[in-house]
């Protein structure tokens, strides 16, 4: 059955449109007639509407519920999400700690690479970021796997030890290099998202006081291209820049 | 206990080294003394070296399981990998059907994907590719995830039905979309990956006669920096090129 | 003394605004008052407005009258441009051949490579576009290096001989490969641009029939930073794609 | 008549070969038998080696100059020199000032650009280097358009001007920002070239000191192609980085 409370995707087998809907509402309407949202739906079937019309229930994938939660902060984009959970090396059980929420954006996908069983402890100062990350990690379905906690990582830090990654997304990720190092298991992995050279020049100051290893400074370009075979050619404009990630991994 | 088999790694507490060890020998030889690898041997414990030097146990990622496979095909990167994960939308208990084997990376990584309790079956014509393939993936531990099929999937199409995701990464992927799409689920996604323009022209005009949405056609660059905070640069060489990818949803 | 119809450009000492004049107006109508353009304009020299508000005249430099010039056709980048130039290896005095003439941009940026000395021959079929471009040329001061044809090459091919270069900016410049050749003297560089891998793909099928030799095929990516030294990082977007460059050399 | 001490290209009309020969060499041997260098040979003629083989004279472009020079400091590429060129929007006349010379090849390249008849000064503490440069600017050709200076910059600043334009291409060029703004005419075009994020932001810190405009800071990369029609990819590897590339415009 599907989680209450998470996105779905009606899928119109007449015209083809998509609409994402949260599984909550009793009903939805479309320009093909109402959709009663029951109790007990399973992604693959296929439901009508009072005017007859066929709507298929669908799974989003990670990369939808991303681009669908509202975003109060920076968008994190599929290209380096899905070089973070590789580089980080994440498995079903792993214990993962993040700091700040932000819209939950990265929070939502360290649950997805951590789950059924793993845990991501995300920290957030700002109480009202974190009220609405919920709800988009609610819309995700991997609340389970998630304990959000409203705390200033910069004073307080991190309360829990040997886990197995950390990942920073904050202004100052240098200061907390520290905190990072101590909270991490031997093996773990840090990883740092930052927009700026500078502050990449920063943290690689920062980490080469500690003793990490295998360290990278990388960044992830997209270039897409236009659905037309006998004339290819990339698209006009593309994304020029959203963050350099740094990783790094604790030893000893 | 970590499984019989797989890739660990042993790392040097005295100055930093890795050994990539297949968890099957009984010892291994290194600068600092002979290692016992013990049959109930953990992540993270410190074993001593016959001369008193420690190492430490570390799970390997699976960038660096994907790295240190031995490789008889194109090389997959972990830039794609990534990326294709999350496009894939992969979790844990999903079915997907992936041709050819290769090497074994890609299977890998999409047995990683789908764990603990999901299934890759992957295709491949070649016996000798099997097999070392296989040799691969039990370095990776995700054997239980994994079915191989030796058989010519141009020929014999897939056995499975309604599955959650299809990767092709063969010479004429283009002649494989109707089997392709005839084994997934509604809403299951296929993903291509092609080296050269000419093939993702033939996909594209191929996938255009079935009903498939959310087409994209993309590239994934990466660019590494050097490791100098004071001289922050790229790095003078970058890989130019792995390969194209292509996804697209199945929409009945 | 700058030439009649050209673009100069009038800069306000006082707040840093740039307007791009026609040295052919009389006056011209500022914020800061009306500035009179007489007849024996010097680049470099002070005139004041009406209202005693002071003006510099600046030349403008190849890339800023390529990007104020009125497009009908398809935007030709500086990026591009540079590198076709130096391909190219035109010098002053040099000969050489357009197709097609389009917007003039090309034509403008070729004449001032061969000036003060060469000439380039554009050839355009369509008259409307070859008007236009004339207006164009006026702008930039290189009207006496270029002869504008009014032919289509398709049909009639060039009527020059042994000249320095060739550049092909149409629709299907594999159909024009031999013309090209038989136009180009021994060690003449013939260069194209074209949109899409289709186009590239049947230019070098068609290179490959004559004896060509250098031959490259490449594209100019060009990536922009924010000008904000304590936050160093590239712009959010960036120009995907503009078109592909093919050079080849005849030998013998 | 080709310059005494210019490249010049041998290309052999049987089998396309190229040699590049100084033009200064009375003979040159090749596998096909021996050429003579006349005194009075002239780009395009053909000459017979002593066994009768054939021989083209071609002119080379400035990219195979650049190419073929000696370096004893970083390379400077084609795509990079296309785009400074065009950037400064040098023309026949102008009078440009670089620093340092370093192995001569952008000197070359500046001087290309305003020959016949503008004048590059080119600065350069090192007397070793400027030697070598020297012989690499007469192997363009171009000696007549450069005045080579054996002095430290940083110390005794440019003996010129009202320039067209600055360009400056070594280690601390933030230093030389108020020296090269006052040499500058009004109007001219400042350039400069620095491999690390880190001297761009101390540039632009200290750039926005001067009354300077039309600020740009920007990275150019080329990606070619492999010259397989019916097999279409990019070349596997790439030029990840040369450097950094900022343009300003003096202003008043």
């Amino acid at each position: 059955m599907i989680k209450k409370g998470s996105l779905l995707i009606l899928y119109s087998t007449s015209d083809g449109k998509k609409f994402f809907v949260k599984n909550e509402e009793t009903s939805f309407s479309t320009h093909l007639g109402i959709v009663n949202i029951t109790d007990n739906l399973e992604y693959g079937v296929s439901i009508k509407t009072h005017t007859g019309n066929s709507f298929i229930v669908l799974r989003p994938t990670l990369d939808e519920i991303i681009m669908k939660i509202k975003r109060h902060t920076q968008i994190l984009y599929p290209k380096d999400i899905g070089y973070i959970l590789l580089k980080l090396g994440l498995r079903d059980g792993d214990t993962v700690v993040e700091a700040g929420t932000g819209s939950g954006a990265l929070t939502i996908s360290l649950a997805y690479a951590v789950s059924p069983s793993g845990k991501v402890f995300s920290y957030e100062k700002r109480k009202d970021f974190l009220e609405k990350a919920y709800k988009n990690i609610l819309l995700s379905g991997f609340q389970d796997n998630v304990v959000l906690k409203n705390s200033d990582v910069y004073e307080n830090g991190f309360d829990e030890n040997s886990v197995d990654a950390v990942f920073l997304d904050l202004k100052e990720p240098e200061t907390l290099i520290e905190k990072s190092y101590n909270v991490l298991k031997t093996g773990g992995m840090l990883g740092i998202l930052v927009p700026t050279t500078n502050q990449v020049s920063s943290v690689l100051k920062r980490i080469q006081d500690f003793n990490f290893n295998d360290i990278e400074v990388s960044e992830i370009m997209i270039r897409k291209y236009k659905l037309v075979p006998e004339r290819l050619r990339p698209e006009d404009t593309m994304v020029g820049h959203t963050g350099y990630l740094l990783f790094a991994r604790k030893m000893i």
